[in-house]
């Protein structure tokens, strides 16, 4: 058996984990569709789905991670860039027919509390995605604090903006986010109508 | 048959897809933790896992709005007010033992793509969370198109936010979130810096 049918088997798993969840996603569907022998998911995945369920979650943060690094090294500017990996979300989202963008979301919010291997895989997978973020605006000039606050909060408005975005059939949210986190990335809170006693940027 | 059996059937199908989705939930689960007879579930429910799963989340999302609307209606200011629905949501979340706060964030994600009826019904139920603090934003003189832009940011928001704080266990990302919403809703984005050619407040 060579690595092809290996990552033949992590990728079919990837794409039915973001479509469908966990639950809903059985072995011999996996199987079928990546038309692996059923032997070959054994060899490689002794422990049987939960181990396949991890590798793909750590090749989908790491492809998310990928993704965002290479659109935010696309722009020097940090607000620019943010907005650029917005734009590509909203390309990769209209391009995937409203169903694409958030490969994680449904397996994390279905094992998180059962299932510890796929929960650390999950945080793992997101951690990288702030680090991201966080390494982007702080190169920009924004304080440490300050800018892992703002990359946990683009992420989360990421993810939640892909939910209602999927219900909604319509790159709406998206684009309603997009305008939003520029906004606050731009805003001066160190002013008194910030509301803040502490200075951030 | 009563209509509290109906409920039992509702409020444990609302529990379990909050838990595990929609695909891990199975109608014998449903049947043995309501402790409604089996027959029950077809007399109210003809149409079976669908039809019951959409009175969960329209139940769901009536609660969600409840919720919601109660916390905001606690504050005249707008901003103190949906810091007081976060406030309130960190504190659910924390008593749920990290498990709580986006019930129809798993079932929207699984379902958006194959399923009408049930990616319907979680589009009303977001889009009453969002009717909700896009009314208390334009009470508090945001104006319109801003005030469903900052609504719709907060709902993803939070949705998002709960599966960062789901898969970290911990109110860690919910805080966070918190935080810069509260500097969102005080930014002067009619200033220069905020980079708006358009004056939204």
């Amino acid at each position: 058996m060579d690595n092809t049918t290996r990552q033949q088997l992590v990728a079919t798993t990837s794409r039915l984990l973001e479509a469908q969840g966990y639950h809903g996603t059985g072995l011999s569907q996996i199987i079928r569709e990546s038309g692996a022998p059923r032997g070959s998911l054994y060899y490689y995945f002794p422990d049987g789905k939960e181990e396949l369920a991890a590798a793909a979650i750590a090749e989908q943060g790491a492809r998310m991670r990928d993704f965002t690094a290479q659109l935010l090294n696309e722009v020097a500017d940090p607000v620019a860039a943010v907005d650029r990996v917005l734009v590509g979300l909203i390309e990769h989202f209209s391009a995937s027919q409203y169903c694409g963008g958030a490969p994680l979301a449904a397996v994390a919010l279905e094992t998180a509390a059962h299932n510890p291997r796929l929960r650390t895989a999950c945080t793992a997978a997101y951690n990288d995605m702030i680090d991201v973020f966080t390494a982007k605006l702080r190169a920009g000039g924004y304080p440490p604090t300050r800018a892992m606050r703002l990359a946990t909060v683009i992420v989360a408005g990421i993810e939640g903006a892909v939910i209602l975005s999927r219900t909604q059939q319509s790159t709406a949210p998206l684009a309603l986010l997009r305008e939003e986190v520029s906004i606050l990335l731009r805003c001066d809170n160190t002013s008194p109508q910030a509301g803040n006693t502490v200075a951030h940027r």
